[in-house]
């Protein structure tokens, strides 16, 4: 074992100079740069080191630290002390590997993972059209920051752990939306705060379902959605859709849920009517499954109201209901809401404290003031009539589009499919120009290749922005054409 | 089919008038109220409706709203309307069933959550000595709410959808405390920000594990950890820990992932000796398995340093490294993090994405801010040394318990372990006073019944609040003795 009696020459002691002002004691700085050299190979096993005093003196610290770090090496193994002789670099010590062993099963799952990041990438749009994203150049900024001051000062007791699902008083206010915006009845018992829709889709598939069992998806559908339940290990049933929405005659017999957008459906923008309704809430009956019904952006809807959520006419608790304030008010705030049948609402709880201890009270806080003092329904009304122009001019940019392509519903919600009339292959014209592409119909099918075409937005750029990027679109596509 | 020429006479029309000022416009109201008529079966099947004309003069209201109110309800399918003869309560109508159906399979999972949630409530603590609770009273609000005040008004383009991981600033600012304060060596893009260690666990369970695999959890252990696991249907394998932390030889030979506390096991409180570390990361090599490190409250020490966390030792990529923001700051912020071994990396930020779109981007712009202003660092300094005397309070209080009970070590975190020398009844003597109660040593075991006693934590209160919780603790056990 050669133990050198001066570590001190082999050494440079430039790596062990302190550097003060980083906030990191001078005995940890010196303690990390000591086992960096330990494991680099800088100091070789059995090496004895300087002595505390010696180091000390070199470097300009105080003996102390010096002998706090020495304390810490020992303790953690790196260095020996040996009383009488001094202390020691550790004789056999692990050497750092120069590669990480990845093995075989690793590559399989980053397989996996690479596919769905695919799926992610393909469902998002860039530019003025891209679907989903609300108006944010429109969001309320003054009111919002005045309700997050107020919260902020307010918030003194309320840093401790709160109730996993929520604020009791924002669960109020939800329950209060939503039965005042879309007719669901809910106790604030069954709503459960989320980071929004993406997280409500997890943890529904948490609630309701395990790894390998069947749901059936709407085709296409919402891609984040499917890549919630795929991560999820479900296995898709997909269910087509017309321009009506879901075909409930085409649901399987065994599924556990049913993934589905009945006000607005995402993407081809149909509504479903009342009959479909009974019999997707029936079928949901009969089998024991219960139906997750995304109504992501049912609050924004050209002169009628829309029809109810689904949740409001079911009588038999098998409706999860799922809402989010991204489209409604800033995907950035980070917030949506689950609302479950009340014979499931304890499960549900469980499990989201299982899965998260909840979401920010400040913001929670905020947001309550924010919908009790009226604002949120104000911006609501503002921005429908704003979005409402974007609609029209939408509409009307899209007319030289007729031959080829048929407009999907669009009194509703935030985006319209236009669907291609003839075989086309819209992956291909998903580039529009730099900086913008649409969202291609094939990228949102699950087991079907006859529909074809795009989803487009209105809402993500002023009514100018919209008109020119509309006729951008228009050019490229009768040129194909 | 009876076709009532007037409805207004067995309908009292007191349940239409609407409500002004509520935020939900009359046309919705008056459907709604309509619609409740149909539903609850006071305007039965076939009632032929008042004019539109006739009910808006009877109820003040405009005529136009009443139309629109009519339309909505006959898209609806609740009313018909034929023209020349009126409209009309659509004939057949489903009827408000008087009990929803709950299956038995919805009973079996009701219980599978009761018992969840049953862990859950054991597992807590209350009053002054309740484990895991920083000191709130010490939160540093004046800095916290500046920095939170400067965030809101950059927050500008900052509501779009951020990236589902973290914003880049605060990753970058956990890369750098985790490497300053704990040895840990990540980029941030090896950073995935969560809503706490809660949502960490059950992420990596997402992405290490499947339903049914078994994973190695020691034993006793923290419960809610143990909850993510469970919830997610991963088949626990405890393994024993002692006075210096989990017995890596008794470590499973299939598991997809070990779940450890090494620098501050909880509850017993051990650190694990660096052969132990050494002996754990062979293991997971060998079988290539993960480890995921809970490293919750390492940051607290008294004087010297703890170990730098098992990460810094991993050359094979196979720790998952898990902190949280609800020891060093404040529960109610909702903010955590995982680092991914680099191999994992993109497979970690795809599961976050899928299972949520990421945390407030306000909250991770105010911690950024907190962090990299010195905020951080400074503030764990004074509470480590405010702790530190809490600590020391604690610790001498107890000693009067020392024959029936083994102190377990209390150099670093929030909390110490009292281990009975004998057999215990601990759930039994764990309500101290009127809202004081001890968490229950068997409450945290898996498999093992030789382990009982209590986790007492010293930061719930002041430093007197501390002293005399812990004199009630004394009396109460000695008069058990």
């Amino acid at each position: 074992m050669p133990l050198l009696t001066n570590m001190m020459e082999p050494l440079r002691l430039e790596p062990l100079f302190p550097e003060r002002g980083t906030g990191e004691p001078l005995a940890a700085q010196l303690a990390r740069r000591l086992r960096d050299a330990v494991e680099n190979g800088t100091l070789a096993p059995g090496t004895k080191m300087l002595g505390s005093r010696q180091l000390a003196l070199r470097l300009g610290i105080a003996r102390n630290t010096v002998t706090l770090a020495f304390e810490q090496l020992v303790a953690e193994g790196y260095l020996t002390s040996r009383s009488g002789s001094g202390t020691f670099v550790t004789p056999s010590r692990f050497q750092r590997a120069r590669r990480p062993t990845v093995t075989r099963s690793s590559q399989a799952e980053r397989a996996r993972f690479a596919a769905l990041r695919g799926r992610f990438d393909a469902a998002t749009g860039r530019g003025p059209l891209r679907p989903g994203m609300p108006s944010l150049a429109s969001f309320p900024r003054a009111a919002w920051n005045r309700c997050a001051r107020r919260a902020l000062s307010a918030y003194a007791g309320d840093i401790g752990y709160g109730h996993a699902s929520g604020l009791d008083s924002l669960r109020r206010e939800i329950a209060t939306h939503v039965r005042q915006f879309r007719g669901v009845s809910a106790l604030p018992e069954q709503v459960i705060v989320v980071e929004g829709a993406q997280s409500a889709f997890h943890l529904a598939s948490v609630v309701l379902a395990r790894s390998g069992d069947s749901i059936a998806i709407e085709d296409p559908c919402y891609a984040l959605a499917r890549a919630a339940f795929e991560l999820y290990g479900l296995q898709l049933q997909a269910v087509r859709v017309d321009r009506d929405g879901i075909l409930p005659g085409e649901l399987p017999a065994k599924a556990r849920f049913a993934f589905v957008t009945p006000t607005h459906q995402f993407p081809l923008g149909g509504t479903l009517p009342l009959s479909r309704r009974l019999k997707l809430l029936a079928w949901a009956k009969r089998h024991e499954a219960y139906v997750i019904e995304d109504d992501y952006d049912s609050e924004f809807t050209s002169r009628v109201r829309p029809l109810p959520a689904l949740q409001s006419l079911d009588r038999d608790e098998r409706v999860i209901y799922v809402g989010s304030f991204s489209k409604t008010l800033a995907p950035g705030l980070r917030v949506g809401y689950l609302i479950s049948p009340p014979h499931l609402a304890s499960a549900f709880r469980v499990a989201r404290a299982s899965t998260s201890l909840g979401v920010s009270l400040h913001l929670q806080a905020t947001l309550a003031q924010f919908i009790g003092g009226g604002h949120f329904a104000r911006h609501i009304r503002r921005a429908n009539a704003a979005y409402e122009t974007r609609r029209t001019i939408l509409a009307r940019a899209l007319d030289p589009l007729a031959d080829s392509f048929e407009t999907g519903p669009m009194q509703v919600g935030l985006h319209v499919a236009l669907i291609a009339r003839r075989r086309f292959k819209d992956r291909a014209a998903s580039e529009i120009s730099e900086g913008e592409r649409l969202v291609p119909l094939s990228e949102l099918s699950v087991a079907r290749s006859d529909c074809r075409g795009f989803v487009l937005g209105f809402t993500n750029g002023s009514d100018d922005e919209i008109a020119s990027a509309a006729d951008r679109v228009c050019r490229r596509l009768r040129n194909l054409g």
